[in-house]
């Protein structure tokens, strides 16, 4: 028997002992992190299906995942021989998680799940959703300990302090500014657990999750004291003397839900629910006021200071020279050098640790070739990889942690013979991707406002990409980090109608996936900066981060138009003059070709 | 002493008797009109401000008037001589209404207005903003009666009915289609009060609202009754048997606020707070579950059928012939025969009465020259009126009433010399206003997503328009029709945030507005219809309704790219296709010669 079925019998069993008539795993950690440590990725283990983002259920007669537009080739792949059932997300013709769980739960029911690893505000839609149904909620079961006999354990690595130089703000400011929305919203204590959140507040760095130098940690605070509950062992005694330093009290990890069930009666609470575990949520005092809004810390840490700015800047040079050296090579061995995507992931990963203040990836790198590029996420591994030879094109969607912030690049390139149409598409994309980036816009504008600018060439042809055109980008921190973004739906818990403002970072990566054929994506990072101020508002407008060729053996000229065909001449040229001082001889030539006038 | 400082004292006394700290009025009638009859105008009697859109508060020691981007030139020069301030709508450094009554009422208040010219949302988010300060509302007081010697009276034009080959589907069907809504929403009773609503229900027009072929009347219906509230002085016999063959009960138009007070107890009724007034709202009684909704009416009408669409297009021809015409003499008379801003609205208005079926204009035309067209919706006088000269600009906003439907163009002409700037700003606004009419978009588009395609080449070169790009169009009805509409900010009261849908019609109206100097629209209108269905979701375009030539004498292509280029030389060939059947031989060798090919 299938060994995934083999789990789910098993999950099953104890669901019957238990009365449990449904349970569901979500993807996250307790701290509604995007990426998660191994130790919290249950749905893969159990489903077999290893996407980034996904939600399961399992019922006595049922198991299903859901999982968004970047998956779901690869989901409907992953879990064909098992018993699971795949939901596309966003596909109308599927329930949501949410309306499915309404609508199968019987009267009288019991669900289950680890209220840990649930944001508040899906455990207290639950609660809603459920009122006439007599359902009970069981939120303290992780079931998945019982039978996941060799689940990794959690992780222990050393805090690290992230100076001045790089983030631009000390801690001490930061929580001055956090207290000072505290008074604002009239509430005496403030309780965060994103991870993200907390790196930034209090200006340390970790390494718990792959890629995410974050630390699992969370942080009470009011108007004197700041807890921060972190396992020690992860604290050394340069962090030690920091925080004292900074009047910040160290805590054990767990005893945060200890502290937060002895609050003050009738204090009142600054939560964020869509990041808040449910667990955390349900041991505050009823008598205790919840103000459920966004952590302020969200807002601050989106829009970058100077320093980080001009770090950034910094970061992203480093970064287009591994990019480029990766793509000298690769032009000029493939066809003669045998290679893969693995072997081009190391080559390209070489090519970044090279560079000074190179920590990490900032995710694991996509490098897909030809039709593997359709899935927007595609992750190769050992077993199953593609060969790149000298015909079609790779997609690699990668980046780095720099102490000078975090990266995010996406190149197409042209490998040998390339279908007319293939270029056409990646032609169409850079028009879009360039329509995005040399927009000017009214402070006031959001992502959901702009998004057209990039799918106009594509929508023209009746193409659409099925997710969104970009995303903001965290500080040595995650690579997806909101609230803003650019999107033309709202999606639901995200905040796209978040206002562009000046020092807000976002990536414009609009893109073509044909699925059993061919996959592009071009992507650069962009800052919003100030433009002209008159009596119409305050101008903005985006200034580009990122500098690597965008590969010129991909561009059918007649599809672009005169002023995206200028901008793209004006980018090379600066690409070039960025990039060449840490060219050999050698690629400075070959530079010299893949940037010039067309 | 200045007869509106006059008029305000006037005021004063009555609200000192009578204990009244503050009193506001709206520019609205019972039934909540964008345009209002005579006998509504009293915010305009009293301020001496004419425009069609304002509001106005009046206390001891402060009178304000409010009104949007649209005025605030007219509204600053009206005001300029009397002892009311004038408050920019929009523009943060002033409160809105709601906030200035909120923050200015003073504790143990009283406020005071006409409930019946009130929305019901605005009258309710009153009390609740007003909760803490115990104010008394008084809802029950048009004052203006007292002191409006000369008040015209209330109007009694007759109705007339709106046969099927124009309305495209019975008043039957339409009204089955509201009950299935009204089943959907498990509503016993509906109550419609907004004119345009009720007018598209039955099929029927009147006359009630210059430009407006609406009928002063209210409806109340369940799943068996309807009762149409109205002057029966309106009914004539014809009428009347249709209303009896529609098994539509005539009553009496003030019966309605009786009628609402004796509802079943415990019953349920759908109403749409945002369009029914005040005062019916309090007459409900308080056991009646209120279902707060827009009224399905709304939806449905913005989306024409096909027949409406057939006719709209033959409509747009004949408007389009009378503007082509209009615009032949002015081009060929400037300079050789006195004009002036009235002149040419009455030549204007002619060349519409001569087309088959035309009514009325579907409002007030602006005929604006040069810096005259700054003021958005100008409107000349026979005291305040400019000389037309063969230099500059004449900006003419203008539209007919047909039994085919409603039309709404601008158009700006070039008269001998035009600056360059001038030149510049006619050709970036016409480029805006192509971009948005050849979009190709996904289903689920709103106009916030699009709004941008418009403004793209103005706020390129640093300058806005402060209005919304576009507005819903009725048939035979309003000229502003929502729900829809293309703005990039949400407005309040607004739903711009409405999925555009085939059927639906809009316009496209981009312009440039330098105080002092000059000022630029140009509108088509356009619907939204299908086009390719595939994998990616169901593309939908624009098709365009309006044919009249663009000016090519204020073009400077230069500022054009290939893409508009092209669609401005293809709408000119058909706008020759379309008009030139009813022009002259003269006529049709000049517009061959404005509609050729750059």
């Amino acid at each position: 028997m299938n060994i995934i079925n083999e789990r789910i019998n098993q999950l099953r069993k104890i669901m019957k002992n238990e009365g449990i008539d449904m349970y569901f795993i979500p993807t996250s950690d307790y701290h509604d992190s995007e990426y998660v440590n191994p130790f919290f990725r249950g749905r893969a283990w159990l489903s077999g299906f290893t996407g980034s983002a996904g939600v399961m259920v399992v019922s006595a007669d049922k198991a299903i995942v859901w999982s968004d537009g970047r998956y779901f080739i690869q989901a409907e792949r992953q879990l064909s021989n098992t018993c699971i059932d795949f939901y596309r997300q966003g596909d109308p013709e599927y329930p949501t998680l949410y309306e499915y769980i309404i609508k199968e739960m019987p009267e009288n029911g019991v669900l289950a799940f680890d209220g840990k690893v649930v944001s508040s505000i899906f455990g207290e839609n639950l609660e809603r959703g459920l009122k006439n149904k007599n359902i009970s909620i069981c939120y303290e079961k992780d079931l998945l300990n019982e039978i996941w006999k060799d689940r990794p354990a959690l992780p222990l690595e050393e805090i690290f302090i992230l100076n001045e130089e790089y983030a631009g703000e000390s801690s001490k400011s930061k929580i001055a500014r956090v207290r000072q929305k505290m008074v604002q919203y009239k509430v005496e204590k403030h309780i965060l657990t994103s991870l993200d959140d907390i790196a930034w507040l209090l200006n340390l760095r970790g390494n718990d999750i792959e890629d995410n130098p974050v630390v699992l940690s969370y942080l009470l605070m009011d108007a004197n004291v700041v807890n921060f509950y972190v396992d020690n062992a992860k604290v050394n005694t340069e962090v030690k003397a920091y925080l004292e330093a900074n009047d910040i009290t160290l805590k054990k990890y767990n005893d945060v839900y200890d502290d937060i069930k002895t609050l003050d009666k009738e204090s009142s609470i600054l939560v964020d629910k869509e990041r808040m575990n449910y667990t955390l949520l349900k041991s505050i005092d009823e008598s205790i006021k919840v103000i459920n809004r966004s952590n302020p810390t969200t807002y601050m840490k989106a829009i970058k200071n100077e320093i980080e700015l001009e770090n950034l800047k910094e970061a992203h040079i480093k970064d287009g020279v591994a990019v480029t050296k990766f793509m000298y090579w690769l032009k000029n061995n493939v066809g003669k050098v045998a290679m893969d995507e693995i072997s081009l992931d190391k080559y390209l990963f070489e090519c970044r640790r090279s560079q000074k203040n190179f920590i990490e990836e900032s995710f694991g790198a996509i490098v897909a070739y030809n039709a593997n590029a359709a899935m927007m996420h595609y992750s190769a591994s050992e077993e199953e990889k593609a060969e790149v030879k000298a015909e079609g094109m790779l997609l690699v969607d990668s980046g780095g942690q720099y102490l000078e912030g975090t990266t995010d690049i996406t190149r197409t390139f042209g490998l040998g013979e390339v279908p007319a149409q293939w270029k056409k598409d990646f032609t169409l994309t850079l028009k879009g991707m360039i329509q995005l980036s040399k927009i000017k816009f009214l402070e006031g504008c959001t992502g959901i406002n702009l998004d057209i600018l990039a799918r106009q060439p594509l929508w023209e042809c009746n193409v659409d990409y099925q997710c969104g055109t970009g995303h903001g980008v965290g500080y040595l921190l995650n690579v997806h980090e909101g609230p803003h973004g650019i999107r033309w739906r709202k999606a639901l818990n995200r905040k796209e109608d978040t206002e562009l403002k000046p020092g807000m970072v976002v990536t414009d990566e609009p893109g073509v996936y044909v699925e059993g054929s061919h996959g592009i994506r071009i992507e650069n990072m962009l800052f919003v900066t100030k433009d002209l101020k008159n009596e119409y508002g305050q101008f903005l407008r985006f200034e580009t981060l990122t500098f690597a060729p965008i590969d010129l053996d991909l561009i059918d000229v007649k599809y672009l138009d005169d002023e995206t065909r200028n901008w793209l001449n004006a980018y090379h040229q600066e690409v070039y003059d960025k990039l060449s001082y840490a060219m050999n001889e050698e690629e400075k030539s070959w530079l010299k070709q893949y940037t010039r006038s067309i």
